[in-house]
């Protein structure tokens, strides 16, 4: 129950030891490009400019991915701080010789929009970043607003979101919300193993792209490399640039369709719904979560404040005999501070395997052995 | 019978579908801790120096690895090419900003030690790089009669071997050639699914990353970034930087304790046996091999010449239909006129599959129905 990897169902499991295939055989180029058309589902886009990338890597090479094709040294880059995330992505821009400007909020909180607002009117950013749920906090940003701000003041700055922790368990409408660009990992929401890194880029991002005057800054995550291999695939003609991950994209096309069969809008509720009942517990126990307006948690986790007295190192281990795994805190400045719990995929959607309920009862149980008597 | 991905171990399989796992809780540290450490063998290094390092991406992306963090913008790297691998080394280095000068050797040939050493007195090179069986033609490099060389002629020239289609099949001893760096990929004689990068660097790789004047030109491939997380999990302590490929790390654990079960130096001879057996039976099908110095062909794969009047759009898929997977050609100068049979792995060591024998018996008939009757 962390916030990734998460438990994947049998059936992903099981396709994840599908014998070895030819990453150039009509059956994987089927797998693999069914894949690609069922991403665009997933991000409710059906602009046929939209182009979906499965790359062979963590979420993480997404950060790669938009710097080195999207932006160019000496570009302006606004990053919305919301936690550990925002650090690392803003580190990734510097890396390639962007100016990554900050707006960073508490801890716990997102920037308001007034403060977005503000900095676009100041300057012509190229790229605004946006994490829509931070995993270090569980806050979640309004990217809606936040893009009809930005198409409002600066339209012709590039949205970039950062859905490792919410594609799949968040609404994201992609052509609605004119997005650029979405990126995100194989084992959140989407309930693969770890190993892709997943992106959706808008034609006016591709178009950015193509007219860039220096060469792409990277090799490995290079847009010229990987876009004809994407529109290969899902044309079902076999590509090569390096070796796809082909046992986890069996196991994503699975994961993909159990996502696609509940339909997303069933499970972005779904996800809410049991979000709204562990929060609600966590709060019964006397317990506060990290994000300060509940109105701004994320629907995937939660990450809540230990009760005083209550270390990670007594709380965790305890919870663990009871067959739960919960994740330590990762946001530095509290990190001793807090925990994570994450619920997302199959133990929400598969409601007889009890997951939520044994974490919850596992936590208030080790709380009480840790001598926090739960209010609840 | 690809040269890779190529067929996996049932138990290989199995591990694949291992329960999910937290990445940083201690059963999965020990498994990637342990894979560290087994690959210090496969490597036949005991320096406590070297470094070997997982990262999650293909094969190739250990060349941005070897771009973004040993070399700097403006280095001169000498790339020796037998193949399509190599062209495409040069161009990743090319993107990072180093001129990258190759020596070029005909079709199914290597660059002689002379043409090498008279490079090497021409220019002080800051690397130099040797695809060690390149895949597009199953060329062998001698990388160790060139690592004497480079260190007789210019000692400080770092020794870069892409090892993506030979570690695990062919004899490697990282210490006693005193080598730089070697990296490979997951899913070729490792036997391991596609979707790892494995790179071994040695103690001077990792010094003159310390002493570089710029700072890594990659976030995702930096070796500042994965060296103290490697070093963490080989410590059997957590560690996060980017979420690894959990479930392929397990495969990986499992089919590496395979290898070292068998033994190096028996691994290597079971495929020098089987190669042995595989060229002599092309030969005496009438066919040629795309390596012209039988001397200098790979343990692990054979290209092999298509006869006259025989297409691989007619001869593929007869052989498919026969239960057996061949490569097409792939390097751009004779890719219509050749196909590759990959020979490594539990096809090899494993010999009561029988994978060897039915993929000779499929080409030789499918040979005679494409009617090219075989002289064999």
């Amino acid at each position: 129950m962390i916030p990734g990897p998460i438990n994947y169902s049998p059936e992903v499991l099981q396709a994840m030891s599908h014998p070895s295939e030819s990453h150039v055989g009509p059956a994987f180029v089927k797998v693999f490009g069914e894949c690609l058309e069922m991403l665009r589902q997933v991000f409710q886009t059906s602009d046929k400019g939209s182009q979906p990338f499965i790359l062979n890597g963590s979420g993480t090479l997404g950060w790669d991915f938009v710097a080195a094709n999207l932006v160019e040294p000496g570009d302006d880059v606004l990053v919305l701080h919301t936690g550990y995330f925002s650090n690392s992505f803003a580190e990734c821009f510097e890396t390639y010789g962007m100016k990554a400007l900050q707006v960073k909020a508490p801890v716990g909180q997102r920037p308001s929009l007034e403060e977005v607002e503000d900095m676009l009117k100041q300057k012509a950013y190229k790229m605004i970043t946006i994490t829509h749920c931070d995993t270090s906090t569980g806050v979640l940003s309004d990217i809606k607003a936040i893009a009809e701000l930005v198409r409002r003041i600066s339209p012709n700055t590039l949205i970039v979101v950062d859905g490792v922790c919410s594609v799949g368990c968040e609404d994201i409408q992609f052509d609605s919300w004119a997005l650029d660009l979405v990126l995100t990992g194989s084992q959140k929401a989407l309930g693969a193993p770890a190993g892709l890194s997943i992106i959706m880029a808008s034609k006016r991002a591709i178009s950015v792209y193509e007219n860039r005057k220096s060469p792409p800054a990277s090799y490995y995550a290079s847009m010229k490399k990987w876009l004809p291999i994407m529109q290969n695939y899902e044309a079902r003609r076999p590509s090569y640039f390096a070796t796809p991950a082909v046992q986890i994209i069996h196991a994503l096309n699975q994961a993909l369709k159990e996502i696609l069969k509940i339909g997303m809008q069933s499970q972005i509720a779904q996800h809410k719904e049991t979000s709204t009942k562990v929060k609600s517990k966590i709060a019964a126990m006397g317990l506060k979560t990290v994000c300060i307006d509940q109105s701004e948690g994320s629907n995937g986790m939660t990450a809540v404040y230990l009760p005083p007295g209550v270390q990670n190192t007594d709380l965790l281990p305890k919870v663990a005999a009871k067959g739960v795994i919960f994740a330590a805190g990762l946001h530095k400045e509290i990190a001793t501070k807090y925990f994570r719990i994450g619920h997302m995929g199959v133990s929400v959607t598969r409601k007889e395997r009890g997951d939520i309920d044994q974490a919850l009862k596992a936590l208030q149980e080790s709380l009480n052995e840790c001598g926090y008597v739960c209010t609840a």
